[in-house]
This record gives structure tokens, C-alpha cells and sequence, in this order.
């Protein structure tokens, strides 16, 4: 039996052997193996942060990673920018009949080796199995659960002003540029890797730096303009980039060229965004290229006095420019 | 605009559209109106119930239900069986191109509904879109998180000892019995009805009655069989069941006769099994009566002194079978 059937997602006596020998191979930690309908945790001693995220990505197997990484990569990411340290997630699986359990092992085994760097456990899990044509091989959700002890630093979003920083920790778009790369009726042999990573550590580092850093994002699906202008609508302040000091790859520019692209609109799996007081946007920029996760760390721009809540991005050309929310899809399954 | 499109997934304008105008209509809470990666809970006194849970059930709409009711009781059951006050859940929709917005808002406000009878927060949500053919409508994911407090029941399953009773809330086999006359395939006119409810309230009642409820479980898939086969193994206590004193609905055991299926392995989303002291499975019996969800609750087996570890069944004919764990699967998606 080297396939997923039917019968792996029925409850009944095969669910069990997946769960004892695979899950349990690569997950296993005290919680998990209560085996209960719940799993119960401990007491968490401050604010609970939780967020939750489905990856339905094609290829799951990609340049940088897999759909196992990134499942536990984004979800990390999406409570460390929070300002939260994660400590547990959850992994439930929607998996197509006749998937390859060689496929599944290398994914749950991703997922274990990225739930292990990150330090959290995985504390619940749930299999589903659908059949043929009715999924596309395999889609993982996770949930997050992190903990903001009550000195934690917490992002202070309403402070925003004229004059902070935005910076970026490294060059943009290469997790969709990679991904595209990658799609069958492409069949571009390029070698954009995705960056897919989680930024728990980076994170750390940037605020031991500085307590001024006033909110921080990762700039996913939408891209950094996505996330930036979501930014602006929220705070009602304007933005200014400098498109000459935003890092992009060689590669992913001419790639995105070819297909009329933006790279500021192409997901990110390993980038984050802050905005800093213009005061410690030195310290922090400084701790981030320590790091290897920010070793390319540049300002990008600044905060501006503008009433009209707007993006702008001034080009290499001189000219400054309104970047809008996107609409539309290039392309679906980024992540 | 009537259908999901690639662009309600895209993480731009037309999915902040799709979360402001359907989501928080239905999802409104001031935890989920943080709008950030993660969303950022009050402390949680006492120890934490986490569970996940996808749900793939094909019709996503049934007598009784929809997949949006069944994807929050799901969840709700697991964590109250487990002794945990439901009070937070998340959603994550992965939806197919071209899924009607009509029935995104039925299910949403199922979701809505339920959620706010059980008493628990939507607290994050995501949304995937799929090309078309890519999965069957809609899957969810829901992942809760619950309470047990300080001085809260606790399930004590290693005191499970002879004479132990075995009650069941309900009639059985109601929940994959209903959903299988409802598959095209099938065409059969039935008024089985799914048993999809929230069984919390119902817990409580029990809770409040005795505290020697030794271990609750909701019977779904594999149902009642499959579920107190677990707690055979896991505890190592043998139990018997008396086949007369099971609540079957006659339609039930009709349409499963026809079909030789054994209702015994059919799934259920609205029923517990519990088992009690012998002193006190009155008590808890009558409390369980005494609610909506359980007035057809009965005593249907119990604890017996074998050392084989096996669940036996008395049958109306008088004779002691062995009841195995399920294995294959009859019809995948039930839930």
C-alpha cells in the first residue's frame, strides 16, 4: 500500500496506523500523545494570540521548500509580527486519494523539522481524505496559538508619524516569482528560489534592538504594496518608497518584466515589513542584517505628511506614483 | 457578481470586499476587528483545550444542517467532551472557483449562528480560492480553543472499573445515514434527518449532575462502535454492550439493513457516549433526559471484568459477539 485511500481518512482501524506511524514518527511530543479529542495545554501565563491559515499551493514541492514548510512558516510568521512568541499549532490535512505516501512522509517530516526550529509543538491534528478530482493533491491548514507575556513588547500602531521608517528585510517577490517559475505550463528553467522561512528569531533580535518599532507584517499573498497600503487605509497616514532601494533579485525583475508583473504585488514567505521611529531605524536595520534572515535589510521608505492616506512610490525615473490595492489574480495557489 | 472568483483568494481588494461586507456581517466581534495577522485574546484562565477539525461533507447542504452548522458543533463537541468551556474558533474556507455567493452567505451565516448559540468567538478567518475542479464547492477548517478552569470536571479515564455504566445521549446513526440517502447516487426519499448539534449545554447538565463521568466522547466517524473500541484499547478494560437497549431509529436500521451497513459504525454529530459509576449513571441519565439533546439517552452496556481488552455486543438473539475496529470505508465524506 503505497497510496493514500479512502479508507486513511475514515476514522477506522487505517487512520489509526497513519496517525501511530507517520504522524506520531515526525509530531511527537507529550501533548499530542494524550490522544484525546482535545488536547489540553498548560496554562499560558499573558495575552493569547491565534491565527489561522490554509495552504492549497501548486507545486507542493518547490525550489526553497514545500507545502509542510510553508504551512508552518506562515503561520509562525503570522504571530511573531504579531509580536507573539508561538508555542503550538495545529495541522489537519485534506489529502486526494491515491497520494503518494512517500509524498505525504516528506511533507509530515517538513513539517516536523520547521515545527521543531520554531520551537512549537504541534498539539492537534485531522485527516480527511477526498477522492480523486476532488482535491489537488494535498492542502494543509494550520492554526497558531502564541503567547504576549505582559512585558512583551506589542506593536504600537496608533504612534505611527511623519517621519518613521518602513524598512524591508530583504528583496522582494521571490516566493511567487519561484512558484511561477515552477508551474507546468511555464516550464521556465530558472533558479528563483521561494524564501520561504519562518522569522520568529529575526524578530526577536529586531526587538531586543528597539521598543519603537510600531507595527511589523509579512507581506504574503498581495506583496509588499498589498500590505503597505492595507497599512495606510488602517492608520490613515501616507507612505513614500524609494523604488531605487527596494531589494529585488536580478532574476525575479526580468522574470516579472516578461509576464508585465510588478514585483511589489508577488508573495513573500520569508520577508517582513516594519515601520520604525526615524530615531531607531538605524539600531533596528543594524540587528536585522545580523541576522541571515535580514541580511539584506534596507529602508524603503518613510512615513509623510499627506492627507490623502496614499502610497506613493517614487520611481528611478523621478516620477512618484500612486500604488493602489491590487485586484485581480495573476495566478491562484501562491501559497 | 454572483460567484466566487480567483480573485476573492487573491489577498487583495476583492478579498477585503469578501471579509467586510460577508464576514464580519456574520462574524461581527471585536476580537475579530483587530483585522491583524493574529488576533490578540484576553489571558485564558485555566488550562486550554486546543482540537482541529476539516470538514469535506458532500451535500454541504442537509436535512439538518449544512456544512457550516456541522463544521462549528464539530469542533464545540470535541472541546466539551474533553471537560473544556468552548471559547474560541477559528474558520478557513478553501472555496472552488465559481461557488455560488448565495450559499457562501448561507453557509457564513450558519457559522454565525451556531457560533453564537454555542457562546464562542470567531476570532480568525482565512480564505483560499481554488480553480475549478480543485475541491467539491467548499471544505472548512475549524480550530477551537477552550477553558478548564481550576476547579472545572476533568475526564478520569484511568478510574474506569467494572460495573462502569455505558450511556449514549441518543439514537444512532442518524448523521451518515441522512447523508447518504441525500447523495445523488442514492435517490432515495428519506426523512432521515442529521443529528448535527452542539452538545455543550448538554455537558454542562451532565457535569452538573455527577462528577463521576469518567470519559465523554462524541461517536463520529466510525461511529459508537469504533469510538468505545478506543477506549477499550487505550484502557484495557473490556466492555459489553446490549444490542436491545441501543437507540436506533427504525428508518435508520431500515435503510442500513438495505444496504448492509451496520449502524453501529455510522457516523454522528450530535451524540455523546459516556461512561459513568454504576451509582451515579442514574443521576446522569436522568439530567441528560431532562435536556432536548438527550431524551433519549440509555444505560447500553457496561465495564465487565475480561482480560482480553475486547468490546462485546449482547445481540436481540441472545448471542455475544466481538466488535471490531472499522476498517475500509463504505462512503467517504460524511462529515
Amino acid at each position: 500500500m503505497d497510496q493514500i485511500t479512502l479508507s486513511h481518512g475514515s476514522g477506522g482501524e487505517e487512520t489509526n496506523k497513519l496517525i501511530e506511524e507517520l504522524f506520531y514518527k515526525y509530531f511527537n511530543n507529550d501533548i499530542l500523545l494524550q490522544k484525546n479529542d482535545s488536547s489540553i495545554i498548560d496554562k499560558i501565563n499573558g495575552k493569547i494570540a491565534v491565527t489561522t491559515d490554509s495552504f492549497v499551493i501548486n507545486p507542493i514541492f518547490f525550489k526553497g521548500g514545500d507545502i509542510g514548510k510553508l504551512s508552518v512558516c506562515g503561520t509562525i510568521n503570522d504571530l511573531a509580527v504579531s509580536g507573539a512568541t508561538p508555542l503550538y499549532i495545529t495541522v489537519a490535512f485534506i489529502i486526494e486519494e491515491g497520494f503518494l505516501l512517500s509524498d505525504l512522509e516528506k511533507i509530515v517530516k517538513s513539517i516536523g523539522n520547521t515545527a521543531k526550529y520554531a520551537k512549537v509543538k504541534i498539539v492537534a491534528g485531522d485527516t480527511k481524505v477526498v477522492d480523486r478530482g476532488k482535491c489537488d493533491k494535498i492542502y494543509i491548514n494550520t492554526t497558531g496559538i502564541g503567547v504576549i507575556k505582559d512585558n512583551d513588547y506589542e506593536p504600537k500602531v496608533i504612534d505611527i508619524k511623519q517621519g518613521d521608517k518602513i524598512i524591508v528585510s530583504g528583496s522582494i517577490g521571490d516566493h511567487g516569482t519561484s512558484i511561477m517559475t515552477q508551474r507546468e505550463f511555464f516550464e521556465v528553467d530558472s533558479e528563483i528560489k521561494s524564501d520561504c522561512a519562518c522569522l520568529n528569531y529575526l524578530i526577536i533580535d529586531m526587538i531586543n534592538a528597539s521598543k519603537n518599532i510600531k507595527i511589523m507584517r509579512d507581506p504574503t499573498r498581495g506583496g509588499l504594496a498589498n500590505t503597505l497600503k492595507e497599512i495606510v487605509i488602517s492608520t490613515n497616514k501616507s507612505m513614500i518608497l524609494n523604488e531605487e532601494d527596494i531589494p529585488i533579485k536580478d532574476d525575479v525583475k526580468n522574470f516579472c518584466e516578461m509576464l508585465g508583473l510588478d514585483p511589489l504585488y508577488v508573495a513573500n514567505e520569508g520577508k517582513l515589513v516594519c515601520i520604525v521611529s526615524q530615531e531607531e531605524s538605524d539600531k533596528v536595520l543594524e540587528a536585522m542584517r545580523k541576522n541571515k534572515l535580514g541580511k539584506d535589510a534596507s529602508i524603503i521608505g518613510e512615513v509623510i505628511n499627506d492627507i490623502n492616506a496614499n502610497l506613493y512610490i517614487k520611481t528611478t525615473l523621478g516620477a512618484t506614483k500612486i500604488l493602489q490595492m491590487a485586484h485581480g489574480e495573476l495566478l491562484p495557489r501562491i501559497c
